[in-house]
């Protein structure tokens, strides 16, 4: 998905911040980071893999160089950010958060301008944040170009511009998929993705920005150069996984809103067992809420490796990957053997892991397995934010389920009804196929007042398919759609 | 503190097993790491700082050049290990974990004989390890060697040998203070500290070894060549600190014996409060322990930032190290403002960290912090393990407490009695100066019934002072001085 | 100034071509080199800092990983190349060498053009083959876009493009200041700058291309897409000194055309000594020949350390570099003490390290130093290519006498004239400054004479400040400009 | 071969000194190189490999980070060095130059002492300097320890040794086989093989070793140990092809030399010819020679590619050699078409190359060819210093010749004398095979005056099979023996 920090001050330690703020960043990305800093009127910059080691250990020489006290820095999918770009609006640094999925229908508009050119093709395909700085530059003004641009582009993009007169400017995406959230401290201003950037590195924060809000950020203070919009659908999923344990997106912390989940599923699905325990990391504490709640005793059957699985590497080879997922939990045998486990985790993608952990588990003596998921079902994959959790919808162990009830799986709306026969047909399968004793998802009304914000203001798209944009060529807005529209899928 | 793993088969997965089962002892050490692969009659080795980066990023290179089926590796405290000797028993290539007290005195013993040399002083001072070798070495055989080594050495001495024959010895210390447990799987047999390495490698734990005992490992057994002593002193700390929760000991888990740890602190020290968190990550099952057993919620007012920060890094800065401590942990606000805490951590070193983090958690509006710590207060450094948590006795919170009270530390042995007034008066004024609501710890006969096994199997010397070793120089044997006798402390 | 190498092919043995044919340019530059290779319709691209290590070492990895069978790779001056640039002429790599002095007027003119950017402001300020590239995707093919780069660049540009169907461009600048040569073996096509890099790759040279040509080559063979012009102006020191000795430029080699320079000098200036030497390594090969005509034994009183010192490193600081210019050579005392030697050296620029020279070996007893420059004195500084030699014209040695004779600089003209007394007078302080027995220059005829081509097809402007073009803004032409013309000196 | 620098001084310049003055041997190896700083009581070492980057860029961190006025380095062939060793005599550095060809039996012998051990076992075999070290501690005090190594070692040893109390111990081999000069300025000592590496770091030479002497260095001066013997037998080899052009030793020039090497070749073997020519770079100074001698000029029909190709590097596949041999050297078309060349090289071992590069000068168009060879035929392998070379006698081209006529190489003895037929046939044969148009190699007694020395103080025992030395098990004395004797051949 990424994530980008960025800071504007006058006080030398803020290349610390920089550095420190953008590594807060890191569970948002595994593949690339990148900083660049304003050094008088020009800037240095860094971009690095960080696929096979950390970002403070790829970016220390980098942090060690560099010189100034204004800069931006970001974990990004797999393009190069920042772009340190020139046009008629002077010259700037760019990071962009999302994803754009009419790529191809904007290049072929914008090759109609001559003589119009894409320089960042180094990796694979045209570089998103390339496309956006060039749609910003199609205007005569940073405002008039970021409303372009954020007209423009399907999917969504959260940025931050740094001009090298040292203005620092903040955006949202246009209906606030991403959070985007002020610190203050004197004399500097940071903007972040994650507000749990901001209490070690001394920010307060100020405030969090608006759908489509632009504001301009000085050492000085912010102002609001872009008002924000009315809509909003803000990703369910940050507070079901994404998101980090001690960050709040609208006032709404991820921890607590995960311990309601837990509590949720713990209430609706009762269950006997000797303990309840989360898959490492994301399920841990949606286990702890509903240990609370049920008075079932948290335990750790497995423990993960922290010391040197901090996160999941990202081989090219399946693999590899398959042996990392089995490596980085060892278990305990005292709490497995003859043991009656409840397991909560965030969701279930395609399901392949579970499968075989459960397989470990009842060579390893367990009785029962219970499978609480914090979320509902994924029905869609997301055409909004970067998921790189599955490759294609056909991946979903939802849609092979589907598919193998109906013969294809054109008719996914009926399975979204919890109550339906069609919902439970689905569930009962996939517990099968999985080898659980029991399986039980959260309810989408149980999860949004876990949330604790109003449905309209959140994108439950990959649950319900439903979505508050309105793509081009799609009539009667996607909403309505089953399916993707016509506007077609996210790009592979 | 180090840890090492061996494998001695005829598999070619078995560079994989090295390769993993070396970095599932990462935990133990965070400065230095080795590896030895037979080919044919020789070896290759690497050896690499992992300060500032994990032990497979650093490996990579070597593990995919290394060619061999039987082969040991280490995580190592400061020395060059695996080294590769050459003498008059043969070619072998050594690692060993424990700490040597008595090295200037070995080194002048063994000067007096012409022509010995050590050759691995590039690093600050002389490797044990390779003094160790040299040891062996002045004897005929291996188990002449061995024994003869570990008569001499004083501290302690756990030890791997791989012969260019592609026999593995393996040798606990004399007093069994470290572990060292056997897997087995066809056709391979590996040998490690930490029992967790074993599972997720395909191994099934055959045996641990016995305290002195030194087995010969090849492809098709294990065989006993040193029998196992009658006294043993297993270091009590592996399970309140060092050892990895999917470990055991002696059949003890560790995971379990901390829940127990949590659970005689509730019994024994109740207070209202309205969640217990454990320190990350040392004090999480002290704390799971203490909330099952007091019926208040476990929740985590902090989260460690394990993506990036997932072990101490080790800067030579003692400002930087610092910097380190704050960075890793995040507050979650919404669960500290206006909260009672119960906080479970292993122990209390020197209770600076500690003092920083209480006084922030007031800052950001905590109503009361009940500190409750797994072990009793640490009264003697230890001088059988290279513990690196504090670098002198003087350090300790207590030794600077009891010097606060009595003007010197000479009289340490009247503040172990839990129910002593030295001991309340001691514990009340670390309390004040860390500004707890409450401060308390556990009891020793409490954390022995934890772990389980008998008292005089356990060395307890960093609460009791007492040994069942008898240095040289020491007329009334060791577990009777108050402190360190004639033979001296452990070298910087 | 940078080299290029292209290669189009069906081989898959041109990968080492591209590899080894880049790397036979690195005399070319030391400060940046890069490569890309196209792989199915997408392109794999290296950009590395060979400042302080060799082409080949920084790209082996590179090399490795890459798959393909057509390619570019460069060695530049400073810039990131090659650029991966998408328009809508399509997708293609593109390498230029060159200089465009007037870069902030096209920026400014572009910039009238919406939306138009520059991504690849990393490092200082435009990338001037990024510029390059959008003046061509300013018009509707290829052909057009490289006549039109061509008619608005001032400074020169030679240029290889690839496009991602397999297609490779060569073009060689508007007045053919630089060469560009064809070679050619079953299967393959390559295109060079340096004639030298074929023969040990199995090309047979198979033509120049003449200046301003523009030709489309693929495996089968080679087309002309815009013919060459009918002016040139070819840098004459290429012959001088830029080019290797093995290479040859519009069919005259250097290395017998250096000869031939060398035998002008010893024709023109005798003078008896024990020993003629060249400063190496770009005074060799003049020597050589001066030996031959003056019948002066050849001996090398300084030996080169070439195992580490092969090139001229670029550290940034000036302190350093003078260390390196002194610790490269080494002296050999039995060939200087007490002996009359002629040196010769490709040109004068500052002369500071050739002043510290002679004064070494006066203290190493040398009884006269009579210096022989292969070319007249420079007067000018160089407009057309990116010479790194002299920072600015006020640093050459002839600027500063004349500055020293007549208090400004502004008559230049009149030192142009070997015969003249102005000229006699520069000469002769230049020698007395840089403490030499006796100094003389080349006359440019009989430079002329020794390169072997006609004059009008030479650039002799830093000599005469004369030069075939005509700068936008300059009136009468700038060859009858004394200095350079109110379009302005080349940009630092 | 190896090479070794070492200072001693009070100066901070003296960092630069080591490091600087250590590069200037890498001549003399391609594989290994290291460097150690004395820093108060405690030694910073540092060992790279070199093999495809060269000694500054491997060591420029390493240089940056140590601190101290004192230290060694080393250029060696492939045993890690220096080492850094403690015994009864101390803690010292050393680095060792030569070969030991009785390490087998040395370490037999030290095996009956207990407990030796050897610690650096880590790269192939036993590490001929800590083997050395080891005979030194044997004994009371550095002389005896020095005295007693030279008599045990088979081969040659020349060495150098920094205590940890800032005494520089130089020793050069018993019988001066490699050279050992002493370099002095204000407050330093410097300790060198090549002399060439004194003058750019401002030492005057003070005097060089006499065969067996030790000198003890400190920044005050220089004081003889032990003194030297009588008997030398310098490798002549130095100034045929080892050694730096502008080093000395006994006082002759090594350039110098090989001026006069031509010069005998052209006197004794004349022909015409267009040009000639020396195979860069070690048979340049030679043919420099030969052209003066001959009067017919000195050109350059292949030049080679030293900005990339410096020194042969060493890749372990014999295909990839191959393959550089011919890319480091580019021919000069119009030097070689039609013409007649001589070219000097200073040796043949195998004659592979040579034979490939006369083949592509036929393809070339050249007219004749003549081959002069430097020394006379080899027929002995080294024994006295790590040659790389060959790595079997019977891969001398000579050899597999006589081999070839005599069916066996058993009589090797009666192919040395230079007018006799058995010699004369062997030549025909090699030039036949080589494709030459004439072929000389320079006679002994002629090399012998070249180099200056009396013939009974240099080693000519790769052409003559006797020696100086009278090996252990050699009845009587080798130097009557044609073929190595009992005491065996050196090591692969």
């Amino acid at each position: 998905m990424g994530g980008f920090f960025g800071v504007v001050s006058t006080l030398k330690e803020s290349k610390a911040d920089l550095f420190y703020g953008t590594d807060y960043h890191s569970h948002l990305g595994t593949v690339r980071g990148g900083m660049a800093m304003l050094n008088g009127k020009s800037f240095q910059r860094a971009i690095h893999d960080i696929s096979n080691s950390q970002f403070r250990t790829k970016f220390d020489n980098d942090y060690r160089r560099f010189e100034g006290t204004s800069g931006v820095g970001v974990i990004s999918d797999n393009d190069d950010q920042p772009l340190i770009i020139a046009s008629h609006l002077g010259v700037y640094a760019i990071v962009t958060v999302g994803v754009v999925t009419n790529i191809q229908e904007l290049v072929k508009e914008l090759f109609e301008h001559r003589p119009v050119q894409f320089s960042e093709m180094s990796r694979s395909g045209f570089n998103p944040t390339e496309l956006v700085a060039m749609l910003i530059n199609s205007q005569e003004s940073f405002e008039e170009g970021v409303r372009y641009a954020q007209s423009k582009v399907q999917g969504s993009c959260s940025m931050l511009l740094l001009t090298n007169a040292g203005v620092l400017y903040a955006i949202r995406d246009r209906y606030g998929r991403t959070p985007v959230v002020l610190g203050q401290k004197a004399d500097a201003v940071a903007v972040a993705m994650e507000s749990c950037a901001f209490p070690n590195l001394g920010y307060k924060l100020f405030r969090e920005l608006g759908p489509g809000e632009m504001v301009r950020c000085s050492p000085d203070g912010v102002e609001t150069v872009l008002p924000p919009g009315d809509e909003m659908a803000i990703c369910s999923f940050l507070w079901v996984y994404f998101g980090y344990p001690a960050s709040s997106y609208e006032g709404r912390n991820v921890e607590m809103a995960r311990y309601r989940c837990g509590g949720a599923l713990a209430r609706r699905n009762p269950v006997e067992a000797d303990s309840v325990g989360g898959v490492p990391d994301s399920g841990v504490a949606h286990a702890l809420g509903y240990a609370v709640e049920s008075g079932i005793r948290y335990a750790r059957p497995f423990v993960k490796y922290t010391p040197t699985w901090p996160r999941s590497f990202m081989p090219p080879d399946q693999t590899e990957r398959d042996l990392i997922a089995e490596m980085k939990l060892i278990p305990v045998p005292g709490l497995i053997q003859g043991k009656r486990l409840i397991f909560c985790d965030d969701s279930i993608v395609r399901g392949t892991q579970l499968a075989k952990q459960a397989n470990r588990l009842y060579n390893d003596g367990v009785k029962e397995i219970h499978m609480r998921i914090a979320c509902p079902p994924l029905l869609y994959q997301c055409r909004f934010l970067n998921f790189s959790r599955s490759k294609s919808e056909m991946d979903l162990a939802t849609r092979r389920t589907i598919s193998e009830i109906e013969g294809n799986d054109t008719d996914v709306a009926k399975y979204r009804d919890p109550d339906g026969e069609p919902f439970k047909e689905m569930v009962g399968r996939i517990r099968q196929r999985l080898g659980l004793s029991s399986l039980a998802y959260q309810r989408l009304d149980d999860l949004v007042a876990a949330i604790g914000l109003p449905k309209d203001k959140l994108c439950t798209y990959c649950w319900t398919g439903e979505d508050i944009s309105k793509p081009a060529g799609c009539a009667h807005g996607c909403s309505r759609c089953e399916r993707p529209c016509a506007a077609g899928s996210p790009q592979a």
